[in-house]
């Protein structure tokens, strides 16, 4: 296949002015053409993703990898009410704030305008494909997708309704680009086109983050792991604090927000670790405990070190019993992934501290981590979760595909 | 020298903890400790200055890096000024902002918080060394700061002045660590550090920014080069627009804020070449002019398509006659460095399509390019300017080394 990235991108560039023009109304036109078309070619994008799922059998893929692969009328039908959530939102571009009047009689505000080009790198699911365009769309950027080679036929199938609703609306198709080639080379040669392209977002395991992370000249939006802490302060009302260990560990495991680390104050500890004990039995929750805290629980392995940065992603928790806040807030800075950390406490002092303290990028007071999201944050739909700080910091929405620039109005004003 | 940089940074990292946690009074006191020390240790940081200019004398620096490098009584005064002015800013860190209650009964809001720790690499000017330093310090970050070999006794001079304050205010001095070996091995160790730095600041010549920015693993705010440009307009004030001209390209020259192309409407460049013409004689500008616009200058030379990409930093202009206004913008999109665009016009939907149309990280009507600086633009003191859309974008003050976190306030709230 005679296919350049390079070229490619260098549309997408040039797509990229002409999207960052548009009205947000057009582009809401697009987003329902998008949603339209997702429903009424259905039968091709689901014959498409078979195709897929068949490679995907022969080539020994676990049935958890087939079932993220898998599409369905169903699944098509979400991703297009997905599509027309994201249509109904706020447009950011063009929006402008805090206009003042400088000391030299200049007006000076800033506009939020759009990023220019986005590319994404992204391993199975093909519904990235179409909530990536158009989160990346409605905030006027164009996209190159470069997916996982299990879902190829599937993407370009997506990638055809995006081009036809593009094209019925006399857009240039390059503000969408799918990259129909998973060799390996090809996301290698786009992470040095930082002519071209503005910011790469990477969805996946930690490998490919940190591959991405160590190896792209254009700057990254990195999501490592989510190792979410729940303290359980001295003063918690421990209902409450069950009720939030109960919902963050075991509501949904597989999940970034989910809790991987319980720690909790040696006062409330004998009184609180029981009731946790029979809720993990209950269920079926396997504990690496402290050594203070082993004592608690039916079958709980001894924590090692590992445990405390570890990202289960199961039914499993690691525990430990701490001296004090400060302990609490040593072992965050120590082991914290920067994602979500809550504190269940009724003291008024110690919430505030907790809310001061703690600099991961969502911190919380008597609330679920699993909150930790960019719907239930009030973002709307989310394009990843940043763990570093630069530009942005936790759960992504349409603004943070955004950037601000200066806008100066004068009348004929010079520098003294 | 037995100087460990990854220990360094591991210690910025541990100090970045308290600074985060720092009063913006106790940090204030801090900043005028470092300003009465520039003062009262004059002599020592004089001498040290001296020694650093005899060795450039023999290593054959050129007058202008002398100049660049000299300190004098006035020059620590006017450093010091710098300092109390900053000490005197809002305090960005611990604001919150648009806390807003969602429908599962959370209240979320953003809370502004410090960077962490960022690395500074610089060439031969030492006051960066007080101003990164106390521009990092007040936005609550931990800074280390590389500065250029010829200037290393100046800076070690300068970084005892703060090294002090912060002993004498019982804060950890690795809150700013000066590295005391200009070894470009070191140089290269830092920007792989990037468990214990979150940004890198380059400033300098392009070379030294381009490096930085294909080496590093830690994210780098890019400035590459100011290729400003104003657009006069068929509807311009003849007058306002070349006090515009003259103002960005004559006022001063070596400054990324200076004009470095001017574009003109075919419709007025009859009478305002002419204009520009007895300027650009007057102030002894040399002209690069396109085939259209030769005819209007004395002794110009034909301008290549290298004029179109030059900074040059000096009494040099490059001059293109453009159809129409769609024209300029296409000359700006394809040779703008993202720096600072100006138009002339009084046509009221002419400005407002232009502040739309041209996205630099400062776009301006009728004011000159030379505004485009923090302190004019009203951000206080500036730490750089980006060029880069992520995370900030123009001139940066204080607020660009800062992000920002989600905080959540619950009740014992669990996700359904």
């Amino acid at each position: 296949m005679s296919f350049s990235i390079r070229e490619m991108a260098q549309k997408a560039k040039v797509a990229s002015r002409q999207l960052a023009k548009l009205s947000a109304q057009r582009k809401n036109a697009v987003l329902a053409s998008i949603a339209d078309n997702l429903v009424s070619m259905s039968d091709r994008i689901l014959a498409a993703n078979q195709q897929d799922l068949a490679n995907g059998r022969e080539a020994g893929l676990s049935e958890a990898m087939l079932d993220r692969l898998a599409l369905s009328e169903q699944s098509l039908a979400g991703i297009a009410g997905a599509v027309r959530q994201i249509a109904s939102q706020d447009d950011p571009v063009g929006s402008i704030r805090d206009i003042r009047r400088q000391p030299s009689g200049i007006d000076v505000g800033k506009m939020r305008i759009p990023l220019g080009v986005i590319a994404m790198i992204y391993e199975s699911r093909p519904n990235v494909t179409i909530d990536a365009a158009a989160l990346c769309f409605k905030a006027g950027n164009a996209v190159v997708l470069r997916g996982g080679k299990e879902a190829l036929h599937s993407n370009l199938a997506l990638a055809e309704c995006i081009h036809l609703a593009l094209q019925a609306h006399g857009l240039d198709p390059h503000a969408v680009v799918v990259i129909p080639d998973p060799d390996r080379a090809i996301m290698n040669e786009l992470m040095t086109l930082n002519q071209y392209i503005d910011l790469i977002i990477p969805r996946g395991g930690e490998g490919l983050i940190r591959f991405v992370s160590e190896n792209s000249r254009i700057p990254v939006i990195q999501h490592f792991k989510g190792v979410c802490h729940l303290y359980v302060d001295k003063a918690a009302d421990e209902v409450k604090a069950l009720g939030l260990l109960t919902n963050g560990k075991t509501q949904r495991t597989g999940v970034c927000n989910a809790l991987e680390t319980l720690l909790v104050h040696k006062e409330i500890a004998p009184t609180f670790l029981p009731m946790a004990a029979a809720m993990f039995d209950e269920r079926k929750v396997r504990v690496h405990a402290c050594a203070q805290s082993l004592g608690y629980f039916h079958n709980a392995e001894p924590a090692t070190e590992a445990d405390w940065d570890a990202e289960y992603l199961a039914l499993e928790i690691a525990v430990r019993v701490v001296d004090d806040y400060q302990q609490a807030v040593e072992h965050l800075e120590q082991y914290s992934s920067g994602h979500t950390e809550v504190i269940a406490t009724q003291d008024y002092s110690t919430a505030q501290q907790f809310i001061r303290d703690i600099n991961s990028a969502v911190v919380m007071a008597n609330a679920s981590s699993r909150f930790s999201d960019g719907g239930e944050l009030g973002l709307g739909a989310e394009i990843g979760i940043s763990t570093s700080k630069l530009h942005a910091y936790g759960p992504m929405g349409v603004e943070s595909l955004t950037t601000e620039k200066f806008v100066v109005l004068g009348d004929g004003h010079i520098r003294q």
